[in-house]
């Protein structure tokens, strides 16, 4: 049930030294192919990492064998020091695997600013000790997920099943999560035999409605990367929609098992608006509520404060009359057309998955926001992390 | 110090019962003229409250002779009930005061979805009592001033004294703090004698750089007001980019108090970006770190961050090159063109005032953002604010 799943890939995750805590802070996984196909999708943010900006030259070309991940540092603002860190852990990848330093995505993830010599040389050790470690079974699947974890408090897997063919993933992620991506560093692996610009439609298409739609905190890394290596080890071709579908499905567990481990959080707020004129108008207003610090603080405090949702809302250019919209907050509409309704005293806030349902009676579409409450917890554990 | 210190105004505040805490909740500010002429700005907000929908009709004409202000309820989202709520309020104040109800402004803030028919007949007689009471001597402007305060702990009063003439202002707001504008009331009286089209002008001018750059958390609240009546009654005409300018100064003072007495801080921190193409970029970028709430906690916690910084940069389109990038905090450049230069350890941030300069290489514009810091204090004080 990880990136191991499928036929064709072998992993490991090593520890290196870079965590203090001496968990497992370097991961390499490995497609044997026959087929190298591979298509990957980086974070929006314009302060690239040095790792992305390696990436996306690599992935051009749609052909990736390798990845070479690392926790513990992101090798952003790292200068020229940096990037040459990122070359030499692909080189080292590439010569170890018999393979060009341009099959290998290389992906960082940790403090920013951090990445020195003794960074580097740890790195460069944790993939020539990962490497002597590749296996296909599920233990080194498992090793392979635990190297990439940094605050996160449990390992996020997902698997699914095609006709003929397996896909498995792995993500980390646990604050910083915001579209575009967040945060998070996901590898994805599949026996089914695509093309790259097949893979990466299916993954734009997939990410689109998953990842970019978790939004624990409104802040968007440097270094997000979800990368999609298909070994055709299978010898199936899949139907395009169905291998989407599929992929959607698993990338939306994973999204929720982002959610579900955010930093500090103490519910989980699923933000779906309803009646919108289009998708983009929903998605807007369901972004906007779960970046009201307010409302999540009011959440976090089980308080149903719906004046803090339409406050919200209305920041937005989405189209809808101020005075039509209702809120439902956990089934109890607390708000309908812009008034009191049902009593805020039947919400029962007190379950960690909490729904709220805005519906702007505009049109027809929909979109969802995960995301979670402004905790003491968050407070404290992002103002100590880099302590 | 207060709205009283200008020639021609009468104020007071008393305490109707809308608090439970028993404290002043009702004020009203007289302008007794000559002139009548004023100004107002509002809430960006597309969920307006019912006084604000009833001021913006109510200063079209120019022309305002009283406010009637409450704390304790923002009356926001209460329907046809709360929109007579607010008229009955102007049409209370006109009758006592022999106006008409269009020349009276009307106020409220405090809890949306509050206001039933409890709330209207305390602000009735609230009005009824406090017009009874109106004086122009300083303990009655203080007295306005306690009125309209809600989670505020200081009363946020400012005074200008221009060639023969006057100007007076008083504000509240302790959190949702974010431009266009944030929640908060602010009542400015002049004597001077100028056109109710110079106080707009120059009260938009004020306005756009003082309580349009106060971010304190990024939520914009439903009822915020910003009005300036000017009596004339010094008979002083004056030289209005002398004014503007003096008004914009005793604009600032509010700010900073705002941001000084925003709810559960424990930093005041002034971001501003220098080296822009232009200042809508330089308020766009100051305006991101602001409102990551990465960057909020890791100050919090004493932690110079600076890589939060730079991820918050990365998500505007502000013209600017991302390895050209220099931060600067409380005086250290601990970045310096990407790349980290003098040591995190050199930074201070055990003082409440923090500075935070960025360098975008990229032009001569700048532009300043206050904000806060976000504290376990913030989220209790948010999480339990309609308990």
């Amino acid at each position: 049930m990880t990136v191991t799943a499928a036929k064709g890939f072998r992993a490991a995750g090593v520890a290196a030294g870079i965590k203090s805590t001496g968990k497992r802070d370097v991961t390499v996984v490995v497609n044997d192919g026959p087929s190298a196909a591979a298509a990957a999708v980086f974070t929006s943010n314009r302060c690239q990492a040095n790792p992305v900006i390696w990436s996306i030259k690599a992935i051009a070309d749609g052909s990736i064998s390798a990845i070479a991940l690392n926790s513990g540092g992101a090798n952003c603002y790292t200068g020229d020091f940096g990037y040459e860190t990122t070359a030499l852990t692909a080189e080292r990848a590439a010569e170890l695997l018999n393979l060009q330093p341009s099959d290998v995505l290389v992906c960082s993830t940790g403090l920013i600013g951090a990445g020195d010599e003794v960074f580097r040389q740890k790195v460069l050790s944790g993939v020539t000790e990962a490497v002597a470690e590749l296996a296909d079974d599920v233990a080194a699947g498992r090793n392979a997920s635990e190297g990439i974890l940094t605050t996160d408090s449990v390992e996020k897997l997902a698997t699914r099943t095609g006709s003929g063919y397996t896909i498995g993933g792995m993500a980390k992620g646990a604050g910083m999560l915001a579209p575009g991506l967040a945060t998070m560093l996901v590898v994805i692996t599949t026996d089914a035999d695509l093309e790259s610009t097949q893979l990466d439609a299916a993954l734009r298409a997939a990410t689109a409605v998953t990842f970019d739609r978790v939004d624990s905190d409104g802040c968007m890394s440097t270094n997000d990367t979800v990368a999609l290596m298909a070994s055709g080890a299978s010898g199936v071709t899949p139907d395009v929609a169905e291998f989407t579908e599929l992929l959607t499905d698993l990338c939306a567990e994973l999204s929720k098992k982002l959610q579900q481990d955010a930093e500090g959080a103490s519910h989980d707020i699923t933000i779906t608006t309803v009646g919108a004129a289009s998708v983009d108008d929903a998605v807007a207003v369901s972004r906007a509520v779960s970046r009201s610090n307010l409302f999540k603080a009011a959440i976090f405090g089980n308080d149903p404060n719906w004046g803090r949702v339409l406050a919200a809302a209305g920041t937005t250019d989405a189209e809808f009359d101020p005075q039509a919209l209702d809120v439902t907050m956990n089934g109890v509409m607390v708000c309908k057309a812009g008034t009191p309704f049902e009593s805020i005293d039947l919400v029962d806030l007190s379950p960690r998955e909490t729904e709220v349902i805005i519906d702007l009676h505009a049109g027809e579409a929909s979109g969802t926001i995960l995301t979670n409450d402004l905790t003491h917890d968050y407070v404290h554990e992002n103002s100590a992390y880099a302590s």
